[in-house]
């Protein structure tokens, strides 16, 4: 009995992999690339009374339900033919018309070389910008940590990523030129400037100024990921590198996840136009263009209704529930554990004291019903230590981000 | 006056390439590749009186706007908080099942061992698969000619094409066997079995069984992409190659597009499971997941109505249609131009005779402004000599194929 039970799974292993099923040779990109970590926790809740400090979703209220079926329904009743019909790879032209008018009004974003794609959520802009610029060994340079998605994008196309420390004020200048001296191979910085993910980090304009010239002096793009610049709650604006960019050097990646729908994969790409039209035959073969009715209700949206008022009010729901998360930690948590205090976005990095298991608190905290994404997940070297974690709080309810943090204050005060 | 005019442009590209841009160093794979000339050509269709036998569209007439929007109303009221949220990957669960019990009703597709994922329609299915299994310079086998949005995505990789040349039953399995002997660098054979694109042409049951034994004494596998296999009009199903998969060896690749929607972007791919988890992986960096509400508009059509019967429409059309183009073009052509009979799909295959000009024909038919793509835009190899083009009966109007086709075959005649 105890011998069948041993020896059947392996038959049944040779049966899968010699006898019966081909051996598949994959590409050496994909034979350790693993799913998003996030993602996969993601998919795992659901059970009843967790607590989920992990997702970067935005809240559901911030979705303009009504004025979204309102307008469906306007363009099912006068445009369907076109609406359900193929569409140019570049994407809708009322669409991005709108949206450059809008990027020259709110950022001051877009010269006359300047030209305007839609993509398939910000990850398809990112996923894009690498497969135009790079080869196979390739080097993209990124704030250490940085958004996994495009840590794993990056990796799926065979680039090396290395990590350029973030600190308080934005990314590590003198580190990032030694990386840029170390690394003739680099072809882009990939950087969230603003309200960092997971950091919940904004690069100053003095760092900002720093990094545009060593991106000169090297000759390398800066890929600009602005999902979140939007939503800023608290200070001042500070301006993006695109608009401060002289040569045709930043990719200006947006989205409109965070302010409209996350589900309906609408982004955009803002660069100079011979990169835009490399870009353009690089979507053609991906996806040939973006779900089209979708294209045509942020057009809508935007022509109809107040997006800017729109956004007001998601800040300010953004604002609550991250003064709500911060007095939470500041009053519970102990004074060894340290954080980020983000004006804008939707997340916070949080950080354990020196020593600390951070493998232990994210067990506990699992075992105690509450998720939160390791640090681990966004190194671009997922060796290094990390002792730091990332708290979302836009998805969470006020009771849940109050409870949850006592939790995790509970078990760091145990470590 | 003439100096200046002929000095200012060098003056203006040396303060544009020199002094003002930066230099783009984009990858060796996307140096030469050019957007496909039937989306340039699609771009600039619209002149008055333009007859197109150039798309690859849809009806819009196919479209069922009345049960869309009804559907799509149903989720704003009732689900639009998760319709218009992130969702997985893999895809909306109920659709995937739907379609899961579809191909196996109708295709006697889907083993033990096999998943299905959602994609950014069959473009991304195919793009996927090429990037999970190809490395730069790996080899990837086609018929000769072949859709060329599935050609530049495996470009767009860095793979090489090796094109094998396709008869009137099919794939040539001997070239096919020669192709594979010599270029042991072969990761997968991507074909369209059922009115291939563009040739119109449906690979025998014969034929099939060989190419499969051929797939698997040289241990490759096959990409059989199979957008318009419910569009048969006439003759008999002839079984999928994935229906006679027995070891893993077939990646399924179907499409929405040309029964309900090409605008909505929504295909999917089944395979086995081992390798749908690394496509899972691959299109998660691409863009996170397709477009949620339409993920769940169809599944709720499927529920709903009776995609079956609305398929059975679509065919009465494409029948009517191509029965009519085939008419005109015999009546019409003369002899020496010969055309292929499809079956189903959209598109037939017009070869002119030995020693005429193909790019004199098609400057002809656009001066007459009737547009139809020459068959080099589907060459795996677009330096070989073509007398070849593409003609589409799925989108023009019964009036448009009798003119349309009346006007090629004047040309013809003077050529």
């Amino acid at each position: 009995m105890g011998g069948a039970a041993f020896i059947l799974p392996i038959i049944l292993k040779i049966y899968r992999n010699g006898v019966n099923f081909m051996n598949y040779n994959i590409s050496e990109k994909f034979k350790s690339l693993k799913p998003s970590a996030i993602r996969e926790i993601f998919k795992s809740l659901g059970t009843p009374g967790a607590i989920s400090f992990a997702a970067g979703n935005p809240n559901p209220d911030s979705f303009p339900v009504r004025e979204m079926r309102e307008i469906a329904d306007e363009i099912f009743d006068k445009d369907a033919s076109a609406a359900l019909q193929y569409g140019i790879t570049e994407g809708y032209t009322p669409l991005r018309e709108l949206i450059k008018a809008r990027l020259k009004r709110v950022y001051n974003i877009g010269a006359p070389d300047d030209e305007l794609i839609i993509v398939t959520g910000g990850q398809q802009g990112i996923e894009l910008t690498c497969k135009v610029m790079c080869n196979e060994g390739d080097v993209v340079l990124c704030e250490n940590p940085s958004f996994i998605g495009a840590l794993n994008a990056f990796r799926s196309l065979g680039a090396k990523l290395v990590g350029v420390p973030l600190n308080d004020d934005g990314i590590d200048v003198d580190k990032l030129e030694n990386a840029l001296k170390s690394n003739p191979k680099a072809k882009f910085l990939y950087t969230i400037p603003t309200f960092q993910n997971p950091a919940g980090i904004t690069t100053t304009f003095e760092i900002r100024k720093k990094v545009l010239d060593l991106a000169k002096k090297y000759g390398i793009l800066i890929l600009e990921d602005n999902p979140y610049g939007d939503l800023r709650f608290k200070g001042d604006d500070v301006p993006t590198y695109k608009s401060l960019d002289t040569d045709g050097r930043v990719m200006y990646c947006g989205s409109f996840s965070k302010v409209l729908s996350a589900g309906m994969r609408i982004g955009f790409l803002c660069g100079n136009k011979e990169l835009i039209q490399k870009i353009v035959v690089a979507k053609q073969v991906e996806d040939v263009h973006t779900n089209l009715m979708f294209q045509m209700i942020c057009a809508k949206y935007i022509e109809k209704y107040d997006l800017d008022k729109h956004i007001l009010e998601i800040r300010d729901m953004y604002r609550h529930k991250a003064e709500l998360m911060i007095s939470a930690l500041e009053e519970n948590m102990p004074k060894t554990v340290s954080f980020t205090r983000p004006e804008g976005g939707i997340f916070l990095w949080c950080s354990l004291p020196e020593g600390a298991s951070l493998d232990q608190f994210i067990k506990k905290a699992g075992e105690k019903n509450v998720f939160v994404v390791p640090g681990t997940a966004f190194a671009a070297d997922p060796d290094e230590p990390c002792r730091s974690f990332r708290l979302n709080y836009s998805m969470p309810s006020d009771e849940e981000i109050v409870k949850g943090i006592k939790i995790l204050a509970d078990i760091c005060r145990e470590l």
